[in-house]
Order: structure tokens, then sequence, then C-alpha cells
């Protein structure tokens, strides 16, 4: 990788700011921009480069953003103090945040009108993965879009699963990815609150299941925070009504019915709206320990 | 293992018919039940023990029940021509039908006023692993009745669960891995059927998903069969109405909401009012499919 490569990551939440360490540990001259100014300072700090938008904008190769949202990542690249009239022609904008379909296809057609490659690239992995540059990339774009983000992607990736050649594609899959992840979530606590009913303790979920056909990739990865009662939030239950939401708006449009999902959702925004949304996403178990007089593990 | 242990099968299914021919290949003597006829007579030609069950009874050191659900368990133990009388005190009875735990200990404790041991034992693996000598077993009874049990399980079993000293908690455990299995079974089918409507195709779903965070043990078993549009039933839809029904069943009783169970079963159930009982139970993606006007492939 040319160690003159140069990228500016928006977003240094707890996947951006993974991502944009991973590439100072690749040799990348990496600016990070966030509206916490503590994140800004602490990555500073780390050897972050230094220098304004509107110093650095034509300079840059390639621009990740890590936001929450469609919103988000409008408001970065178009809205004020706009990245995208500072970039160079060939320049490459990576968007990582989980947004529709439709939407990622809008914003390679703006980027385009100022010669700016656009990479749909919603990720996966988690912020462990995010910080040791092993993340997975749903991607699709032109075979320019995927040159151009190849060294980000490089310092960046376990895995790039390359989708098609528009925008649009990479984000479908994402959704895809979500609508199971999260239904595998709320599963999860629906049986392990279930056994709970029936005398099996959550420790003892946590033994058999993961060995039996009931698995879930989930499951194994969240059931330990509801055993060990630490909800603290690696991802927060407030993402899912608004993933399920994205998921629950493509189907809507395609005239797709999905009950179990719809389901999901509706127990995630019970969980957000009794308080929870700033808890890890396992917090859901909360939801149906209160319906069921249970008392998890860790709560008095 | 002695191989002057005795143990009757009843219930030539799948299931039932990959024990008995995993006890023969241990060099138990095994004797094979069914009310198919072809079946008895095919266990026969590969070895099975030859005799009534008034001759062989007083013989048997185990009685493995391998039957679709609880009133086939209860009829083949106490109903007509009923195993039970017929025993000697100290065998065992392992019954492997998924059952609620009520009912599990209920036979329990009906087969110890005759003297005779109650392994509560559902399985879990599919008829491949059966076959094989390669199933679970969610096991709980008392220690007398795992040590009856022991031939049994040495030559059928990869891995027995021990999840008590009481009949109940194996049944439990196997509500809690069915909910889960059901309901993981639905999402892969809404989560593919979801993605075609956004021109993700189901090979590529299948491609890309596996590697992802919404993976699931019944996805990367079942979605091959919708990937290659063969719903040869190796574990049909018909399975899931009753599997899930005594899952909501048992939560009625401990009044647990489990609205994502609820939901799964109604289009398990949608399946099967619409002709699909007998296929294999990845046809739940067919009534996605039918009601968002998609093709799936190798229909027409």
């Amino acid at each position: 990788m040319a160690t003159d490569t140069k990228v500016a990551v928006f977003g240094l939440g707890s996947m951006g700011y993974g991502i944009a360490s991973s590439l100072l540990r690749a040799g990348v001259i990496t600016h990070g921009f966030d509206v916490v100014a503590e994140q800004v300072a602490k990555f500073h700090a780390e050897g972050g480069a230094i220098g304004t938008l509107s110093e650095i904008g034509p300079d840059l190769d390639a621009v990740v953003v890590v936001v929450l949202n469609a919103a988000q990542t409008e408001a970065v690249l178009f809205g004020e103090n706009a990245v995208l009239p500072k970039l160079k022609p060939g320049a490459v904008v990576i968007a990582c945040a989980t947004v529709a379909p439709d939407f990622a296809r809008a914003m390679a057609s703006r980027c385009k009108e100022y010669g700016v490659h656009y990479l749909d690239a919603p990720i996966s992995g988690g912020s462990i993965k995010a910080a040791n540059g092993q993340l997975s990339y749903m991607a699709s774009g032109s075979p320019e879009a995927l040159l151009a983000a190849r060294p980000v992607l490089d310092a960046t990736a376990a895995k790039v699963f390359e989708l098609g050649d528009e925008a649009g594609q990479g984000s479908a899959m994402k959704a895809v990815n979500q609508l199971l992840a999260g239904v595998h979530i709320a599963a999860m606590a629906e049986a392990l609150t279930f056994g709970m009913t029936q005398g099996i303790s959550a420790e003892k979920f946590l033994e058999v299941i993961p060995e039996c056909a009931g698995t879930s990739w989930m499951l194994e990865n969240r059931a330990p925070h509801i055993v060990e009662g630490d909800y603290t939030p690696h991802s927060s239950i407030d993402i899912w009504p608004k993933d399920l939401g994205i998921v629950l708006d493509i189907a809507k449009t395609a005239k797709f019915s999905a009950p179990i999902t719809a389901t999901a959702l509706q127990q995630f925004l019970a969980a957000s709206g009794s308080g929870l949304g700033q808890e890890d996403d396992a917090a859901i178990a909360k939801v149906y320990a209160r319906n069921a007089g249970l008392t998890l593990p860790g709560q008095d």
C-alpha cells in the first residue's frame, strides 16, 4: 500500500474509530472527524493527521463515512460544510452506514456529478473487529470505486463481499443480514427466558444450546452478556428500531410481508420505550423477563 | 458394552430406524416395532431380532420410544398391548419424542409404579446423525435411569446432555431448542425471499450470509434446500405446528409471552394449510415467495 494514501474518516464512534485506527496502523495518513470534540482530540493524540476539511479535502484519496444512518450520511456528504465539493475527481466515498438501497443509489448518482466514486459498503463484525482491522464489507459499486477503495479495504477488512457493480446491492445484503441478526437476538432472548420459566438457568442454556441445532451466531455472541449480567453497549438496543425499520421500509415498498421481522421490531421498541435504548441489545431479555416475572442474572 | 443387552425400539421412522440400526451395529440384540409392517420387515432383514412383545418383554433391558408425540408415547407405554406391564423391574424406558415437561414427569411417575426407570431423552440431530449413531440427547432422570440407558446412549449418541435427575428437564431444554430451530428456519426463509425482492439471488444469499453475523445453524442446514429446489422431507413442515405448539402450550401455562414463536408458528401453519405439510420444512419459503410474487429456484 502506498504510504502517501490520504484518507478522512467521518464518524469516530466505536466502528469509525476502529477503522481510523486500523488505517493509522497500516501507515495511511488519516484524518478523523466527529461532532464529539473529545473523540477527535483522542484520535489526534494517537497519530491522526491535522488539518481542516477545506485544507485537506483536495488531497484526499478516500472518504470513509461511518455514521449512524442515511440522514447523517447525506449531511456529511452534501449538508453544511459538505465534503463533496472539496474532493478531487477520482476520489472515492466509502459509505458504511446501514441505509436503504435506493438511498445508496441516489448518493452514488450525486457523487458522480462531482466525478467522485461511491462504494456502497455497509460493514459487519462489531467494534472489536473494527479495532482489529477485521471487518466484513458488503460492497457494491463500479470497478473504479472498488479499486480506489482498495487501500482502505486492505487496511480494515478481513473479508470484502463484492456484490455487484452498482450501489444498492451492498445495502440490500446488509438489510438481509440485519433482518436475521435482529430476529436472532430477540429469539435468543425469548428462548432463554422461556427456558427460565421451566427451571433452565441462563448458564445451562448457554452450555447446551450452542451445541444444538437451535444455535445462531448472535446467540453465541449475545447470550453471554445475559449470563454475566453485563449490558455494556457493544451494540445498543436503539440500533434495532432503526435497522429493522429500514428493513421494513424496504419490504413495504416491495410489498413484501415480513411478519417475524415486524414482531422482533416490536420487542426492541418495548425495550427502547422502557428506558433500555442505550443498553446492550441483549437487554431485550429484560422485556421478556419483566413480562414473565423473572429475575435475570445480576438483577436484584 | 455387554453383547447380551436386549433393546426394543418403538417407532421405525427416520429417527427410530437410525437408532435401531446403530444399536445393531454395536452388537446389541435389537427388536424393532412399528405400525408400518414394511419397516419392521426391512429391519428384520438387516438383522433385527425376532419375537412378539409378550415373548421378549421380560428379557428387555431397555425400551426406546421414538414416536411422533406425547399421545403416541403414552399409547406405546400404557395403551392397547402396553409395554409397561411386560417389562421387568429395573428396565429403562428411553423416551425420545418432543413432549411437554409435565407429560414427561407423569410418564416417569407411572413407570415407577412398575419398578421401571424412565429417561426423559428428547433427541436432536436429524436422520443422518441418527443413522450414524451421532445423535444429541437432552437427558434427565434418576442416576439409575441414566445408568440403565447407558448402553443405548453409547451406541447411538455423539453427545448426551445430562440436565438433571428428574424427568422434565430434558423435555424443557428440547422445547427451548425447538423454539429457536423453528424460528430460525422461518427467519431464514423470510430473509432469503426478502433479499430476492432486492435482486439478491438465493445462491448469493447462501454465499454471503453464512459468513456474517446473521447466520444460524438452521440457515446453513436448510437454505441449501431452497437453492437446490429440493424439498425432499428430511424434516417436514408438519413437525413445526406440533413442536412450536408444544412450546406455546408450555408458555401459556407459565404465562410467558412468546410473540416471535407465535408468529413463526403462523407461517408454518400457512405452509401446512396450503398443502406443503409433507414437504421439507424449508418449503416455508414458498409461503413467502407466493405472498411476494417471487419464483424460487427450481419452480416454474
